[in-house]
């Protein structure tokens, strides 16, 4: 087999087989086949897309490119969350407990990365104490015990996808639909779960702006669940604004634990009960969604969900006095509003701007020897829909300088004030299964 | 400027501006701009194409990446002509010479390559002491004297053009009309030509099968030249079957020589005035097409044309004994017939195939180290809507071996004789200006 040939059949619309499919990532991965070919293969792609079973086939061979994880050491049915990434996404410390507290494993893996916000780690870390070092024994034991764990990621999980999404930044070759779903999907199943729940973001501030596009990425990930004998369900979110009223680190975990605490806060508590509920039903732990709701409902109100944080942090080192009392959280000396100029409502929320301000905060990391402030973040006082008098605060900023500009005027420039009241934004749009 | 950002626009359908185009061939001439980003931009033209604009300066940027060759010493307008590429093509020694006896100097450079004959310079050394080695200064001398003289090419001419050829041809990106048009154009612009007459193969036997293909390549390159400043014009010809009857080294000469002595061989005669007319029209020396074909038409039958060519195989060291009794040029021990299995007539005969047999023989170079054996080749004694009786000649092959098994089943396979007789193929299809 010549890559060359590959190419052109792929360039000249053909269906490629699961052997060339094969030979391509083997080939790539251990460098016998050189970037310019890969790089040729993926704007083919791009121009001629991937049938279901060639993005399953792709995927497949990535995530089995190197490592994978064994968790047949934990007891029941493991279901993994994924979002797709937005600003002031809390969600997996809201649906992990939950999960957690019906029964069901979680047993999850997280770097850090770079981002406007520190990763799920790096957010735990608000807590002193928090860690995760531990053996893999001990992690196995600790999700047996508790139902909820997370470990650093370790190991050389899915090469072939890091490598080919650098090499794919890099050509103008990331916005495939298939290669983004094959790229997300490899992760996961090498990571271990039995079954996937994926949180599709959609809107301003997600990589898919559309509906549409959201609709075709997640169906995509469903297929290759599917194919690849993981049952997958893709739920479409709204990401034309951050998630909740907080971004940075502790400021996102104190919000998730009041939503454990049973606090209303509107979107958080209804997607978290969301995600939870579709993972409880693929574990087969509820026999119907509206039972799994109904159930997980009664789990936030009679503290059980919260129990299971507290647990989870404590077994991993982590104070739970700041988890009780959540003032104890790391927070910044200084306060800063950020006003409204006019009267009016709020049309818009620039997410990506308020991640930036965040980050210039010291909430993120631009290169990873950038060290996280858990302290400094943002904290949202109107939404969308929300009506605002001029001097009013929009947002609120957690800061270590007494006059932090650049993020002021990111924040400034994110909120757009009209004299039209516009309407409140859907939660969910979709769920595709 | 970011290189991956001009990938994106190509990629999107916009047209690159100058400086992307000239960023990107500077870059990836000096080596900072890496291999897999220009081959993810060429997929992207292979999809989305490029403007006039655009492929002009693409190739003005090629070729202005290395060396240019200055001709400026010599007297005259000089017209280059280019073929791209058949089997039995050569009219080269045709044009040459006559172009040279109505006045016009030609100065050609000329490789070696790898090819199923030997290449121009290859063809001219079946004449004993014939060399290329003389220095800028003595071919200038030679031109400007005999009006024709063939050095070897020497210097780093489009470096920008060779390296992103054979990046294209691993990567499945080769056949792109306005990569082809460029890469041809660029050589081209860089040899120092006033004006260029292109001959555009069309046929089974050509890289552009179809006429429509071959017209879009023609025109893609007219219009380069129109653009670059230079007059240029594009014949499309025949190569349906192999041009005249020889195919080799010492064969082609003997029948190129033939024709400057005036016989008749029609596609040979007719396609060398065809391009040597519009090639002296170019150069001033007559004003129409009409006039220059009757004026070269005289200079083959009066010997003018054969003198030309005689002193210029004399000028650099060859036998022109060789040439006045062509019975002297190397011959092979061996002459086998291919004949045919039954009576009819010749419908095809495929080019590619009486190549490849010659290239059996030892007429051409597979790897660069090969010897080519001067003395080999094919004698096609049926062309196309010839009549054939059983066990009558197809060909004969010239060789070295008593039983050229190999040769034989190619030539065999190359003819096919039909009961009804197919019309004489079309020389000349188009001249597009």
């Amino acid at each position: 087999m010549r890559m060359v040939d590959v190419i052109l059949r792929k360039r000249n619309g053909s269906e490629l087989t699961s052997e060339e499919i094969d030979y391509f990532i083997e080939g790539y991965t251990n460098g016998s086949i050189p970037d310019y070919q890969a790089s040729a293969l993926m704007m083919a792609i791009y121009f001629k897309g991937m049938t279901e079973k060639e993005t399953a086939r792709l995927t497949k061979a990535m995530a089995e490119s190197g490592e994978t994880i064994d968790l047949s050491g934990i007891e029941g049915h493991i279901v993994d969350k994924h979002s797709t990434g937005g600003v002031g996404d809390k969600i997996t410390f809201i649906t992990g407990p939950l999960v957690a507290s019906a029964g069901v494993p979680v047993a999850k893996m997280s770097g850090r990365g770079l981002g406007h916000t520190g990763g799920t780690l790096d957010k735990l870390e608000s807590v002193s104490g928090f860690h995760i070092e531990m053996s893999k024994e001990e992690f196995i034991e600790n999700v047996n015990k508790n139902k909820l764990s997370v470990a650093g990621q370790t190991g050389n999980l899915a090469p072939a996808d890091k490598k080919l999404y650098a090499l794919r930044d890099v050509t103008a070759t990331v916005d495939s639909i298939p290669l983004i779903a094959g790229s997300i999907m490899s992760k996961k199943l090498a990571s271990g779960a039995d079954s996937i729940v994926l949180d599709v973001k959609t809107g301003t501030g997600a990589f898919m702006k559309t509906l549409e596009e959201s609709r075709n990425l997640a169906e995509e990930m469903v297929n290759i669940g599917k194919n690849l004998g993981r049952n997958t369900i893709a739920v479409i979110s709204d990401m034309n604004q951050p998630l909740g009223y907080e971004v940075g680190n502790a400021n996102e975990i104190r919000e998730a634990v009041e939503v454990l605490q049973g606090k209303r806060i509107a979107d958080l508590r209804d997607l978290g009960l969301e995600l939870a509920s579709h993972m409880t039903v693929l574990a087969g732990i509820y026999s119907s969604y509206e039972e799994a709701y109904r159930g997980l409902e009664k789990n936030l109100d009679n503290g059980k969900a919260f129990e299971a944080f507290r647990t989870f942090i404590g077994a991993q080192g982590g104070d739970t006095a700041m988890i009780d009392d959540l003032s104890k959280l790391p927070s910044a000396p200084n306060h800063i509003e950020v006003t409204a100029d006019t009267d009016g409502f709020v049309a818009e929320i620039d997410a990506e701007s308020i991640g930036v301000a965040a980050m210039y905060l010291g909430a993120g990391r631009a290169t990873k020897d950038d060290k996280i402030n858990h302290a400094v973040g943002i904290t949202l006082n109107k939404k969308i829909g929300d009506s605002v008098k001029a001097g009013e605060p929009l947002a609120i900023l957690h800061s270590e300088q007494s006059e932090p500009n650049d993020s002021i005027k990111k924040v400034k420039e994110a909120y757009r004030v009209s004299s039209e009241q516009a309407p409140k934004k859907q939660l969910i749009y979709e769920v595709i299964k």
